[in-house]
């Protein structure tokens, strides 16, 4: 670690007397560095129209105890300049988090370097949760941290999937990494603390608020080179998160769901009208935030068929030449819309590759050379 | 009709000599007319390597009969400078149809100036169907027609949708208009006969074959404004008609489905690599195929909450103010973030408004004042 204790505790004061994404005091942190502003709170060098508000704060806290109790909890907390710092987060200027407490064993800042958020709704469908299930199991299994936010629904499956395949998670939590938010997801954070990581920007014991949420979703957005939203609704937080993915340039993804689905409405949104990527699988996810050309997804295509390597002619030819009875090359000639020449070249050369045999009625397929959805089937 | 009888009998001939699409004489027939092309393959003055063929075929033809027992048939045989002949059909080029065999009493050229094909794969899902039926019956209600092709599943699915609101539907068939197939959408067809336009470029009697599926799709792509693909697998005839769409300059446009079904994959891939547009209902296709500024869909949002309305620092306030149990001032700003006299000052303000109320133990939420998905909720 590279910070002063001086300067740690300081940050750790001001993570108790500003809400996450402040941008006066992130400014005035920017510039100053934590000690001196702290300083110039309680001397008055440094006004502000909440500085009563901060001043008495300020009085009431012990930060250098509360770290000595975090580290007592095997917790650490992590400032800008530190090794472990993900310096991706300081895209967010002056909203750059003051600092991260961090539960877990893993570096954040290693494990931040290859991961994609996945998020969505709370109120997510079977088969949204399997689908985020399914990409954070491929995605964690390709080496790629999966990130979420820990709520319930998709958020859940995401880190399951990854502690499924014992791949990496890191869940940012709008409450202190002590205060285990939703209870219904309790047993599931304790086994991020445990083989994942824990990290929140508010202080331990701190519960989360509605405007925590929305201020932890940049953290995510901003600590991801890409965020995937699975499922979500017109009004969901996953799209608060996406936007600010956008606005910091980090790739937005959406899986598309069935347009009879709510749940699926503020994905395609996104796709529609906010640029997102449609994307169908872990692939297509790796290829968007992957290195270039390391990374590009498999090309998408049908089976190759056999008939595929036939030109036009002789397809065409083959397509006249019936499945059962034989016809002779004249009427053959007449339905594929062929010169009656052409045509007796083509049967040779469909005769001798196998595809045709020459019956006492004339000219039928051969029975191996039927492929699945071959002639009329094709025209789908 | 401003064709002269010559001129038709002289196309209709041609139908019979050659395959839809074919492009050697496509050219021809633009740059002589039928009456002087035919002529030139009877005495000899136009050569081709199939000259025997067209000219073996031509002397077992009485197109002029054809005719005649097509209109006794109710039918009716439709060429370029007919008033009835849609003029976008000539964006293709030497390919365009000779001329277009038709059964139904509307007009096929008024009926495709506000038409959209939906088309989709034969092997269907009942989502894909449920959509396809939904989208094809909001269009007709819209007074847009639906084309397609009279296949099994999405086809027919959209043709069943336009006829179910008693609106306007064309089936584009690849046999003859008397051949009515696939034989298990007989009903089907024969209610599209009666009650819309069957239209085909191949002669009455002919068979379907594979190619004149393919050659089918161009002219479903031509005569629209656009095409949505409701399902698809990746080697679906579907994308082969969403790409002639694209080389002409129609809209594409796709409808999503779930990941996990084979069925959706084709549209993902039109999404993600063809420029497709991602389409969930009608508006959005008519806003797509509609006049510019005069078919807009209508912008897509979640529920106005009343807490909108707030000021940021306000709504901050108000987040931080139990629901239940009262809480002073003091705490809220704590909690809020707020400096104290800016929290008093927004409590009065969110008291004048009926959003708070003061009780004995402090300030918490007026009843009515909860949202659906207020709070914590809202995070998701």
């Amino acid at each position: 670690m590279t910070v002063s204790e001086e300067e740690r505790t300081a940050r750790a004061a001001l993570t108790h007397l500003v809400e996450p994404g402040d941008q006066e005091i992130g400014g005035q942190l920017n510039e100053w560095g934590a000690v001196a502003l702290v300083a110039a709170i309680r001397d008055g060098t440094w006004t502000s129209p909440r500085i009563d508000h901060y001043r008495a704060r300020l009085a009431t806290l012990d930060p250098a105890r509360d770290l000595e109790r975090c580290a007592q909890a095997g917790g650490r907390f992590v400032c800008p300049g530190d090794l472990e710092w993900p310096t991706q987060l300081n895209d967010l200027g002056t909203r750059r988090p003051i600092g991260l407490w961090i539960r877990g064993d893993r570096d954040l800042r290693l494990t931040g370097l290859r991961s994609v958020a996945v998020v969505g709704s709370r109120s997510s469908t079977t088969y949204g949760e399997h689908v985020a299930g399914e990409l954070a199991a491929s995605l964690a299994e390709r080496t790629w941290t999966v990130v979420s936010g820990g709520a319930y629904g998709i958020d859940a499956a995401a880190h399951r999937g990854a502690l499924a395949v014992a791949g990496s998670t890191v869940v940012v939590l709008a409450s202190g990494i002590d205060v285990l938010y939703p209870r219904g997801n309790h047993a599931l954070l304790r086994r991020i603390a445990d083989e994942g990581i824990v990290v929140s920007e508010v202080p331990p014991r701190r519960p989360p608020t509605r405007y925590r949420f929305l201020e932890r979703n940049r953290v995510i957005a901003a600590l991801t080179r890409g965020t995937v939203v699975v499922e979500a609704a017109y009004r969901s937080g996953a799209l608060n998160t996406a936007r600010t993915a956008s606005d910091l340039g980090r790739h937005v993804m959406a899986v598309p769901g069935p347009v009879t689905s709510v749940m699926s409405t503020g994905v395609h949104l996104l796709v529609r009208e906010r640029g997102a990527v449609l994307v169908t699988d872990a692939d297509e996810i790796i290829e968007q935030v992957g290195l270039m050309g390391d990374d590009l997804a498999p090309r998408r295509r049908g089976p190759v068929l056999p008939a595929d390597g036939l030109d036009r002619l002789t397809a065409r030819v083959l397509d006249a030449v019936p499945l059962r009875r034989g016809a002779p090359a004249g009427s053959i000639a007449q339905s594929a819309g062929v010169d009656p020449d052409s045509v007796v070249r083509c049967l040779g050369a469909l005769d001798a590759a196998g595809w045709v045999i020459r019956t006492e009625h004339g000219w039928r397929l051969a029975s191996d050379a039927r492929e699945p959805e071959v002639g009329l089937r094709d025209g789908d």
